[in-house]
C-alpha cells in the first residue's frame, strides 16, 4: 500500500486534478490519481469492516442515470453514495431514445441543484454514449459558471460506450489484492479475451476498459478475439502508448488458446462484433428494427462457440491455475445458457473470487466521489479513519 | 410491560439467538425472543411519539425485495429503515419469474455488499416463497464465511408462502395494547376465520401467521374455513403444540359462526383453497395459463358467500364486542367489492382500530432490524430510551 | 431582505398558522406568511452555498405522490427532503385512475405513519385534483385526532387543478432577485398570457398561480388568453382582490401584443380550453375515450399559432427587454416542436435565466416544509444559521 498511498499524498499536495471535475475514462487520468482512487477504495473497504463511521456529507444527492440495465453497478452505485451520507436517486427516464440537445441540457440542471455527483451508464450506441456524458457535464458547467447551480456535481460514467472505468478500477484493487501489491503486477500475463455467448450487442466497454488500463502497470497484455471483433483503435492505442510507458506490454492474438498460454490472469469476456455495433447505431439514427441485425450477429457469434473458458483451456494457463476474472454476470454453459462464455466446473471454481472482484466496486465509487468532491482527500482520509470520527453501529 | 421487558433482559443476556441471524417464521423462534420485539415495538413507538433520535446506524442499506405487490408492507420497511439511519433500497427485479439457482445466489450477493437487511416477500407460490429467502440467505452466509461480505446481512420475511411475520407481531403488539398486557391474552377466545372475497389465489399465510403465533400464549384460538380451505398441516401442528406448551386451546370448526360465538377477538380474512395453491404452483412449473384455474377458484369462493363478517356475525360474540382485525386491505361489500369479507357498517365501526393495528408494522420490523444486528438489544435500547441521546426534530 | 425578515419574525411571533397545516393554495396564506417562506428559501439557498448543514431531522419520511409526470418538481421535492434531513420515498400508485373514497383514506394512514411530509401532484382533473389533496388530508387528520398517526404530517401541493404553489413561489423568489426586493415589484407590469403550443390538455395551474399570486404584492398583472381560455372565475377573482387590497392591478386582455406592450415581464405558456378541461372530467368520470377530444383540442389550438413568444413580440416589451419566465419544459419553436410557445431565439437569450427561476424550487419546497413542521420557523432559521451548527461537507 506504500505506493499507493504516496499517490494519494502526491495528488493531494500538487493540487487534486479531479476535483469538481468528472470521472469518465481511465485513460484520461494520470496513473498517480489512479493509485489514489485504489488507494482510497480499499482503504474505505477496510474502515468500513471495522464500523468506521465514514459519512463525509451531512445531505446531498446522488444521482443515477441508467439508459441500459444495471443490477450490480445500480447497487454499488447506491452503496457508495449511502456510505458517504449522500442520497441515492434514480432519475428513470423512457429508456428507448438518447435525447440529445436542448433535453439534455436542460434535464441535467433541473436534476442537478442539489447534486454532489451523478452516475451515467450510457452504453449502447458506439460513439454516442461518451457524448451523453460530456453533454451533461458540459450543461452542469455552463450552470455552475453563471451561478445557477451552487456547486458542480461531478459525472461519474458507471459504463460508457469506450470505457467502464467502475468496472476496471474495481478489477485493479483486486488484482493487486491477488497479487499482494501494485509492483507485483509487473510482468504478469493478462489475457483479456473474448468469449461465446449467445447474446447479441454486448458493449466492447469492459474489455476496452481492461486494456486501457492495466498496460500502465507493467502488466503483459495480451487481447484476444475472432475476426471482426476489434476494439476501438483510439483503445488500443492507449493500450500500446500504456505498456510502453510503463514496461509492459500490449500484443493482440486470434485465439483464445495462444492468449491463454502461460497467463497468469484471464479475463474471458464476450462482446459485440464492431459491424453489428456499427449498423446498431446508424438503425438508431436513421430508424429500422433491429431483428435481422441481431439474427445476423448471433449467426456470427456462433461460428466462434469454441471461444469458452473451459477446463481444457485453463490447463494452458501458467500451471493451469490462472486466476478467471468475469464482471458478471456470465453465461456460463449448463447453467445460465446452452453454450457460453464459461464452462460450469470452471465459473464454480472461481465463483466466490468473482464476488470478491464485484465487492470492490462500491467502494471504487465512494473513492471516485471522494476525489472529485474534495480538495483534499488525503485530509479526508484520515479524518475517516481516525478513531475519534465515530462509528457505524450505535 | 414488565414481562416483555424481562424477556428483552433474558435475551440479552443469554446471548441473543437473532443476532446476524434471519427472522424468517415466527414458530422457528423462542417465545422470550417473540416478546423481546414486541417490547422493542412498543417501545420504539413511544420513543418516536415523544421525538427521540432513534437512528443506530450512520449507513448502510436496508434492500427490500417484492416479488409481489405491497403498500403497506413496503412503506413499513422503508419506514422501519429510515428511523433506525438505513437506506430503503427497492430491488425491483422482473416480478413474472421466481429465479432459483445461480441466479438468486449471485444476486444475493451483489446486492448486499453495504447492506444491513434484506426484506423479501414471495408469497405467491406455495411450497416456494420461504425456500427463495432460504437459497438467499445461504448465499449470504457462504460469501461471509469466505470474507467477501463484511458482515452477514440479516433477511426479514415481509411474507412468504409459510408465514408473515411482520404482520402477525403487529397484531400480537396490537392485543396486548387492547387487552392491557399480554398476562390478559390468557383465555381470550380469537377465532381466525375464512371470509368470503371475490379474489382468486391469495395467500395463506396472513391466516398461518396468526394460527402458528397466537396460541403460544395462552389463548383460545378457533380457526374456522370451508372444507377444502386447509391450512398446511405443518402449521396448525405448529399451533397444537403451541397451545399445549402455553395452556391455551387450538381447534378447528366449519363455519363463521361457530367460531365468533363468544369470540373476543375475529380475524375473517380470505385465503385461497389448498387445491387452487397447488394447481397454481404445478402450472408455473410446467407452464400454462392461470384463467381457467382462476374461473374454478372464484366458482369455489362463491359457494361460500355467506361466509361475511356482517352485522348479524357479529352479534354472537362476546356481548357482540368483539374486536375486529384486518391486515388490510379488506374486501368490503359494498365499498370495494359487491360481496366481500366484511360489511360496510362492521368495517366502519372497526375501522380506526384496524388503522391504529396496522400502525404497529413499521416498529415491529424495526424491532427485528435491530434484533438481528445488535448483539445486546438491551443496550441498545437503553441508550437510545436515554433523554441525552438526542432530539428527532432540531 | 428585511420585509422579508419582518415577516417571518411576525408569522413566528403571533404563532405559526402553518404548523401541522398543509400548504394547498397560496391564496389561503396570509401575505405575510407567503413573504416568510420566499425568506426561508432565500436564505437556506445561501446557507447550502456557504455549506451549512441544513438538516433539522433526524429521520422522517418525505413521500412523494405524482399522479402526473414530473421530473423537476420530482427532484425538487427529493432535494428539499433530503437537505433537511427526511428520505425521500415515491408512492407509485397505478396512474390511470384517481381513487376516491375508501381507498383514499386508508392509502393515505398506511403510508404516513412515519411520514413528515406528503408531496401531491394532481393537476389532470379540473375540479378533482385539489379534492384529492383535500381527502388525503382529512384522512390525515382523523387518524392524528385519534392518536393513530404520532403527528399529522403536512401536505404540499404540487401542482393541483388550481394551484401549483412550489411553482409561483419560486417565481416570486425569482422576481424578487431580480428586482432587487419585494418593494420593487410595485407597479411592474407583469404579462401571464396564453402561448401557442402543439399539445392538448395542459393544466390552467401554472397560470392560475401567477394570476393567484403576484398581485397580492402590488404588481400590474395583466392576464392574456385567446376567447374560451379562461382560467377559473374563483382564481381571477382572488386575483381581483389581491391587486386592490395591494394597491397593484389586474386586468384581462384579449392579445398577447397588448399584454407584452411595456411590460416587464412575461410569461408566455400554453394551457387547455376551459370546454377541454371540462369534457376531459366528463370523459373520466362517465367513461369513453380521448381521442376525438384531444383532435379537437389541438384543432383549437391551431388557430392561435400566432400567440408565439417571438422576437417581434418581445420587442413590445419595456425597452425591449423584458424579462421572460417560463415553469419548464418551454415547447420551443424550432427546437422541441415545429411551433411552439417561444422562438427559438427568445428562448436561447433567456434560457439560464429560466434556469435560475428553477433554482428556486427545491428551497421553496424546503421552506414549506420547515414552516409546517416547525411551531417557531424563525428558531429553526436561526440555528441553521448559526456557525455553529456544523458543515455540510466533512
Amino acid at each position: 500500500m506504500d505506493r499507493l498511498f504516496e499517490s494519494l499524498k502526491k495528488v493531494s499536495d500538487k493540487g487534486n486534478p479531479l476535483y469538481l471535475r468528472d470521472f469518465l475514462r481511465t485513460w484520461e487520468q494520470d496513473r498517480d490519481v489512479l493509485e489514489a482512487v485504489v488507494f482510497l477504495a480499499t482503504q474505505l473497504r477496510e474502515l468500513h469492516r471495522k464500523g468506521h463511521d465514514l459519512t463525509a456529507f451531512t445531505s446531498g444527492l446522488a444521482i443515477s442515470n441508467f439508459r441500459d440495465h444495471s443490477t450490480r453497478t445500480r447497487f454499488s452505485f447506491a452503496s457508495a453514495a449511502n456510505l458517504l451520507g449522500l442520497e441515492p436517486t434514480d432519475f428513470d427516464e423512457s429508456k428507448s431514445q438518447i435525447a440529445h440537445g436542448e433535453t439534455v441540457r436542460e434535464t441535467a440542471v433541473m436534476l442537478s441543484f442539489l447534486a454532489e455527483v451523478v452516475g451515467i451508464r450510457d452504453d449502447i450506441y458506439l460513439g454516442l454514449g461518451h457524448k451523453y456524458q460530456e453533454e451533461f457535464g458540459a450543461a452542469l458547467t455552463e450552470s455552475f459558471e453563471h451561478g445557477i447551480l451552487p456547486r458542480r456535481p461531478s459525472i461519474i460514467n458507471l459504463q460508457c460506450d469506450l470505457d467502464h472505468p467502475t468496472q476496471s478500477m474495481s478489477d485493479l484493487a483486486h488484482l493487486i489484492s491477488y497479487f499482494g501489491g501494485i509492483e507485483n503486477l509487473r510482468g504478469k500475463r493478462i489475457a483479456m479475451t473474448w468469449a461465446y455467448s449467445p447474446s447479441y450487442g454486448k458493449p466492447l466497454s469492459v474489455a476496452q476498459g481492461i486494456v486501457g488500463l492495466l498496460p500502465r502497470f507493467g502488466v503483459d497484455l495480451v487481447l484476444a478475439h475472432p475476426e471482426g471483433y476489434d476494439l476501438l483503435p483510439e483503445v488500443t492505442e492507449v493500450a500500446r502508448r500504456g505498456a510502453s510507458e510503463s514496461g509492459g506490454s500490449f500484443e493482440v492474438v486470434g485465439s483464445m488458446e495462444e492468449a491463454f498460454r502461460d497467463a497468469d490472469v484471464v479475463y474471458p469476456k464476450s462482446w459485440a462484433p464492431m459491424w453489428v455495433m456499427e449498423e446498431r447505431v446508424r438503425i438508431f439514427q436513421q430508424g429500422g428494427t433491429y431483428e435481422e441485425l441481431e439474427k445476423a450477429a448471433l449467426e456470427e457469434n456462433a461460428k466462434h462457440m469454441d471461444w469458452e473458458a473451459n477446463e481444457k483451456m485453463m490447463e494452458l494457463t501458467r500451471d493451469g491455475e490462472a486466476l478467471y476474472m468475469h464482471c458478471l454476470p456470465a453465461d456460463i454453459s449448463g447453467v445460465s445458457c446452452e453454450h457460453g462464455e464459461v464452462s460450469k466446473g470452471v465459473f464454480e471454481k472461481y465463483r466466490l473470487r468473482t464476488y470478491e472482484e464485484a465487492s470492490y466496486k462500491p467502494y471504487v465509487i465512494a473513492a471516485m466521489i471522494l476525489m472529485t468532491r474534495f480538495a483534499d482527500p488525503l485530509d479526508v482520509y484520515e479524518t475517516l479513519a481516525s478513531p475519534e470520527y465515530g462509528r457505524y453501529y450505535l
